[in-house]
């Protein structure tokens, strides 16, 4: 019950105004619906204006209209949302994508088309090509595209960042990285639709667990260790439950590092019994670090040769920027919603900045931009080839 | 991440409409004002309407107006606020109250008087007959009064409360409570005007860490254990720190249930090194639960003869009064901010349902009321008591 | 595994020959007679020439040939074997007695008359009288008695006894103390005879889990705070069990340390589901150990202001005393059999010392004496005075 | 402080006598000579004779004497002791080997050329073919060859092995097994001569941590999944200390069980800050299965759709295999000592067992034998191929 610090958020916004905003998908019933809006909300960084929040469209009226959403600006799809709100003055100027796997480059593309700043449940396309293409369309309109990679801004992963660049941990040597769960272990998606589509590639592309959970922890190694750049990849994918085939319920990943550092990613939605096991663990000369999702306010410092260290978020031992976005004092935990709520606000400073042409105060801001929605998808592209030429080493372009 | 069940918490409301309300305290840099906030908004039960927000009036008008309440509902004190919002057609319904200790009972009296329904920080009053008297003119006037046992809503706790009512423990002989930091070990409070207050009778009441800590285990083990009820108790209290006293920073409280089962209470502000140490330990004849605050999405249940087994917030193994307030999947980690969401929404819907007349609701609704707000006041009492006595046995009346 | 250091134990003996041993008591499937063999045999400190094994003689005697003890030196019962064995030139020069409680005091008497050092199970006596009266016999002939607290001897408990000596925790303020398990938490001596006499007063003394559990951890609580001296005690116990009654089958005990420590204990046979729970924390102005017995190889130590340590066994950063006994190198785990056999090590130089009349090098060797007997003794007498007068404090005497 | 089963060790011996044993190396300082003699003398299963303990003969020739060891069967060097014993009626039947690497081979062939039974060191031999040579030698003569991998035979591995032979996981689909400690992450054997020839192909053979680490975990996950067979293997290994390379001290393995399941392991000395990290991972199609050597008195089981178990050694829950070597009641730690007892006391069975021809009986005492020394080189073997290839898949044969 650390009641002591002044620097924590309480409430009081970094930007000028909330942001008009609308969402696409994420209706009634969904998990990841009530997350994208939790952390929007959470700040008043944005305002929900507008929604096409389902594929049947009564549904998705009925419940715009229990968020608040204005009767007219509840839309029937995206195609509506996106010329209603181009023909208002007041439209939104930027959607949340939060639909299936398949459509995210389409409504991408057509909202960065129609002008609007772009936050994108990954993976944000199934070939680089196509995320790429979103890129220059984004970069010649000044758009922002965000990609959710919502465990990246707990204040321990911050934590890890500022330990890793300080030097703490002398040269990294290896990063191992884990994302297994067992909730897939039998055919579960025999009886439930909500998690058929996950493992038919028209709706989820090239890849299940390598996509759906495997690009988490990598995107939290390259925010940890931003000097690292894979030089060759090795993918084995299995489908253990072989209706999923092609798609892997399993995979394991090597990466080369090139600078004589070394990687491992295991990734698995048939790992019995274990809740998430979203784990990292960067190896340097003189120290380690690891971290769990699981336990998100504790980060565990490992020097070789000292006792090992349990970090607690919210303690001023922490490094400045492991601290600036506490909401509370050590001791209390914090959960995956304050890690989204963080992401969204930084997303709407990087819009604020895009807005005004603040490139230096953009370039600043460490969110999960395009690029690194790009990387994920070409990091599933390499380990499908790898995976489906048996296994072998592939060099990382 | 199982993203599988639907009963879940997605931001539909179980009120017809948000609550019109305001704030007295928790002000710009205000720990508590920040998460009461957080809770209130959360799913749009409450509408933050009016506010007196800081002792330093031009400083609460400029974070009202940061938070977005009008200018002429920005009020300079409470008095001010119960006025102004009394002679608008649209005033406020119901106020919160984020000062300091000294002020809940004059504050708290007022707002009842005034019509309003009260959410009160804990403790409520200073003596018990001060509290009864609230609960006399808010039952006089079917007002509800909540107090923020804000630990009281995780899963883990409805959970807990499932598995003693269900039998699964056998008849509960032992209830060992703990909250104990160690962030005022030194006299943090020399150089920390925040701590100060705290430690200062004239602000904190007859004790310190009694009512500020302990009364949070007590609310859960009285939630967790209903039937339980204290017959007698004994209580040992030290100043550690001696400029202190006569206000404790450790006391540890000895209880006996009456029917044939015990309970012990460790509290310290001294526990040097130690986060929060908020555990409950409930001991049946055949199994024994476990909890512990910094790690809400887990609860151990422990049978005699069986492995222990570690449950997860978010199965589907658990009660469905454990998984109702669920706002992620399970593996996911949920916080404080959601324990409080829960409370915070739980008093609005009682509040409807006292506004609706609708008392079997009323009865079913399950949040920190105005009876446990006098059962924290009186349990301090008698603690003080004892401990005064020299740590003797006292009756509990 | 660190396979690094030089001053280990390996098998090297620190005192010039072993000692002739006699066994009375621990016969086949005593669990508690392997251990005691196992301590006392492992590193030669101890050469098993004779036994009255069992109560009954043959089994005694079959059990002392698969043994390797000699024929003749297999006796019926304990004063035959004091009697034989003087009658040897070469008899036996210590026992180790490891028979029901209540005929520790008898058995040590004579074999203290007898002239021969003891090794005593724990308690000492049934009262202090008597354990004061065993003191003056061994101090009168130059003998020594041992009382077997063997979880003292864990080298992380050197390291908490050397941390607080060294003045890391600051002032002690707080001793908590824990030693509860589940295993009886039904009426199980009424199926297994082996437990039976433990809630009967005629062969378990004055109380049952006061003096069978809780004198583990109040000794090592005066190995680690030598300096903490009980001024005033309550002591509050029930039988959850009724049949049980006089004897306690859970206790809860307050110390006042006098010097402004506070301490407290709780133990129990009915913590249902708990396996032994036998925990230590030790809070001073600046810092806090935890110690469980059931990961004796980690020390946690908690600087107020630093991230939480986990010491480990076998690790250079530990002070010497920590690492003198290991038995190998640090990240294998040691266990409850090499704690005896240091405790067994220790008593051996003790007898060497007194055979010696080395007062000096007796002086230096920490292990658990007559005094550390007494002091258990008396403590459960005091504890048993303050539960029968109905919980109050009584002064320590 | 589970006193409460019959059928435990406790010092009764289940061989007829003890085997008259000879040590060649692990003298004066070696802590690994000490676990051998710790555990061959644990209960009396051998009697240490000779030995040829030291490079130094006088040195060696002192710590015998210390250890009882008569003068005239303290030898100057394995030859010595070889041909020394052979000479007397009375002559050792088996001795351990416990010295460097690379003298396995030659001193086992001598040994087993000698008619003696073997206790050896891993790994058995540096290449397969040397091993299987071995292997022909001890058939021939109706011969044992125990190979020390003395972490299988904790209760809880027995228990795994138990779990998994029932079905209670479903068929195996995967295992994954580290190994990686820190304590060479610097350059620590340019200090320190026992740490220098383990990177010393000429002493070490082909490999660090793949045969001194890895083999550990390989050997548990033969014993656990005796059915999982590698079809194919992948190995990728780095010198991150450069000076060691050819031999690494990091590697990653892959392994293709062919069935359908899936091998990983890691092993590693450079895993700063971390103690062992020996831990496996058995998921399987309905629940998984882990466990940790720094903790082995508990399993892990966790049931996908349940909550997670935590089983204790000790415990009536148990499968009887795991409670048969059991000895001291649960919540009791045992460690490290007592597996490598227990090996040693079924090494004696099975010596025993071929003495008399028992066929039957030697095929019902698993041990590890020379089938599972063989099976450590050869998958070291695979894995430099492997690693040297630059990583590829390659057969195994």
């Amino acid at each position: 019950m650390a009641w002591a610090r002044d620097e924590m958020i309480d409430g009081r916004r970094k930007t000028g105004r909330a942001l008009r905003w609308g969402m696409i998908g994420g209706g009634q019933g969904s998990q990841i619906g009530y997350i994208h809006r939790s952390a929007a909300l959470r700040d008043r960084y944005f305002d929900l204006q507008a929604g096409a929040l389902d594929l049947n469209p009564e549904r998705g009226r009925s419940f715009a209209a229990e968020l608040g959403i204005a009767h007219d600006r509840a839309y029937a799809d995206y195609g509506a949302l996106l010329a209603g709100e181009a023909a208002r003055p007041d439209g939104v100027e930027v959607v949340t994508i939060a639909t299936p796997n398949n459509t995210h480059y389409p409504i991408t593309r057509a909202a960065l088309q129609a002008g609007l700043h772009v936050i994108c449940e990954k993976p944000l396309t199934f070939t680089s090509a196509e995320a790429e293409e979103l890129r220059n369309i984004a970069q010649l309109r000044g758009l922002i595209v965000g990609v959710t990679y919502g465990y990246g801004f707990y204040q321990t992963i911050e934590q890890a960042r500022a330990l890793v660049a300080s030097g703490a941990l002398g040269k990294v040597r290896l990063v191992n990285m884990t994302f297994a769960h067992g909730f897939h272990s039998a055919p579960v998606e025999d009886l439930n639709p909500a998690i058929r589509w996950r493992v038919d590639p028209t709706f989820a592309g090239p890849s299940y667990v390598l996509g759906d959970l495997a690009t988490h922890p990598l995107y939290l190694s390259q925010v940890i260790c931003p000097d690292l750049k894979i030089r060759r990849l090795l993918c084995a994918r299995q489908s253990f439950v072989a209706s999923r085939a092609p798609l892997e319920d399993n995979a394991m990943v090597l990466m080369d590092y090139g600078c004589g550092a070394f990687g491992t990613l295991w990734t698995s939605a048939v790992n019995a019994g274990a809740m998430h096991s979203q784990k990292l663990r960067i190896v340097g000369e003189q120290a380690s670090l690891e971290w769990w999702d699981e336990f998100p306010n504790q980060l565990r410092l490992e020097v070789q040769g000292q006792p090992a260290q349990v970090l607690e978020r919210g303690m001023p031992y922490l490094h400045p920027e492991a601290l600036a976005d506490d909401r509370i004092g050590g001791g209390h935990p914090e959960g995956l919603f304050e890690s989204w709520a963080t992401m969204y606000e930084r997303i709407a400073c990087a819009i604020e900045a895009a807005q005004q042409g603040d490139h230096a105060r953009l370039a600043g801001i460490r969110y999960p931009d395009v690029s690194a929605g790009i990387a994920g998808v070409r990091w599933v592209e390499h380990c499908v080839r790898s995976a489906d030429k048996g296994g072998v080493w592939i060099d990382y372009r």
